[in-house]
């Protein structure tokens, strides 16, 4: 069906064009973005075989990764982190960081106080190392008793003043939607990016994960298409969370929607690896598959 | 942009047609759906200028509407309604039922039974009159102080056997998402479209609102790809919830959603009528308006 599904998207072209393929009812035009959207492929550390971070860092450099993900280790230690990455062609991006006990959305006042200082300190650390932004998690499940409706109240309220801050250090606030086994506040990515909308921030954005999609989104596309500019980082996983391409799990409709977006930021390992599999030979043969899904979006 | 959005769009198909307007990463190829989308135009009663049913629906009939949306009162009087649509080209379609005062979700057991009583006379009347179903709200803001978590599981373990009883009598209940002023619970097409795909029936499937969607999505086109084949009804109304075209309120990317999903049900009236303007010369003004703006998408 390869011809006809571009005849669908193409009978606008094609009657421009002067060719018939289909009646122009049948095209879609859909706006072009104001950049093409590029494959920027990172990986958390973890995910990388290695005793040490320049051992870590040295084969990704060799497997062709263009970024790196942290964990909350980097903060204190930025220096360290600059100086591994100095001799390689890669950047970092997201900051992997949580929920922080989920304290900005405590009913204790102090606690919030403290999970905004320790989110500070996250962001001030992101920008030193030039990061797309800190991974923020509002709470998992065990974290809270408050219903959506009173942390999102809560966000929108206390997130703009974060957001000024995160701007003024160079970062932002990455809001990830999780699965409903991790949490029942912020599942779908429509749902993230109506409360970026409402927070209205650019110190305030979101990701999506392929792994929590799978089993939250109807549509990887619509979901994508729903984040739109407030989309700066992206998880990887397949559908039982190991490395793309180890099972059956398909990322082509949610890359059609990174190319309908533009979108410019990096896509991130945060997977395990099949057990009885090797990471040298798994993590090559998983860049390479993610590279042909994205050729076929 | 025309020639550039087209060609963004046209890549996959220019590539293959031996062209070269665009280099083949521009290309987005979504799949085609398994039926060409239809414009179906419908309106509620309420929306139309005239004193009985009779001269409702010849108003109707001679303005070119393809549907009727009716009201609750068509309970019980189905043979009234059907006799009366029998001599026009039109069909009804949904029956605007509500939420029976959020009865099904209820703490009260004894709510809870009668609610989905009422809900099945409905599901009953709309077999009866061939209807694409019954419009459904959870519960308004004021009726229920339960959390979005229990609503949902209340949900997804009842409405199998309500989906089921749809099926019997020949219709389906459908999801309304509302905006966060008449609803918290249920705001975006993507949470209704899983919740659709937990209760797995037929018989329980969905709509959207572009009134409501313009409050809290962040992309028309994402909303109704995420609601995909779920989606049975869709309303119209501006952003101020007047006709189509009476305020800025454009309906281009909505449409390009409803063509890639091959929607085949109806678009149908629900809002008022701009003050100091005659529904006689609006109500035509506003079929013609949005059928430019499907033909733009």
């Amino acid at each position: 069906m390869q011809v006809n599904r571009r005849a669908f998207l193409a009978g606008g072209a094609a009657a421009a064009a002067g060719l018939t393929m289909l009646p122009q009812s049948r095209a879609v035009d859909i706006p072009l973005p104001a950049q093409e959207a590029v494959l920027k492929l990172s990986s958390q550390l973890g995910v990388i075989p290695g005793g040490s971070l320049e051992e870590k860092l040295d084969k990704m450099q060799g497997w062709g990764f263009d970024g790196v993900e942290v964990g909350g280790d980097v903060i204190g230690n930025e220096q360290k982190y600059l100086d591994a990455i100095a001799n390689t062609d890669m950047q970092y991006n997201a900051i992997c960081w949580g929920s922080c006990n989920g304290d900005l959305v405590s009913d204790d006042a102090e606690r919030r106080k403290r999970g905004v200082d320790k989110l500070k300190q996250a962001l001030e650390s992101a920008g030193k190392i030039k990061s797309t932004g800190v991974i923020y998690v509002p709470a998992f499940i065990p974290e809270t008793n408050r219903t959506n409706q009173e942390i999102r109240q809560l966000l929108v309220e206390t997130f703009p003043a974060i957001g000024e801050f995160a701007v003024s250090v160079g970062s932002r606030v990455l809001f990830e939607p999780l699965n409903r086994n991790e949490a029942f506040f912020l599942r779908q990515l429509a749902d993230a990016a109506s409360i970026c909308r409402d927070i209205n921030s650019p110190g305030v954005q979101m990701m999506g994960d392929f792994y929590h999609m799978y089993i939250e989104e109807t549509s990887d596309l619509g979901a994508f298409l729903s984040a739109g500019s407030y989309l700066h980082h992206v998880h990887l996983a397949s559908r039982i969370r190991v490395l793309p391409g180890q099972d059956e799990r398909s990322f082509v409709d949610g890359f059609r929607g990174l190319k309908l977006i533009g979108y410019q930021d990096y896509c991130s390992f945060e997977c395990g690896c099949k057990e009885g599999t090797d990471r040298h030979e798994e993590i090559p043969k998983s860049l390479e598959f993610l590279r042909e899904q994205w050729a076929q979006a």
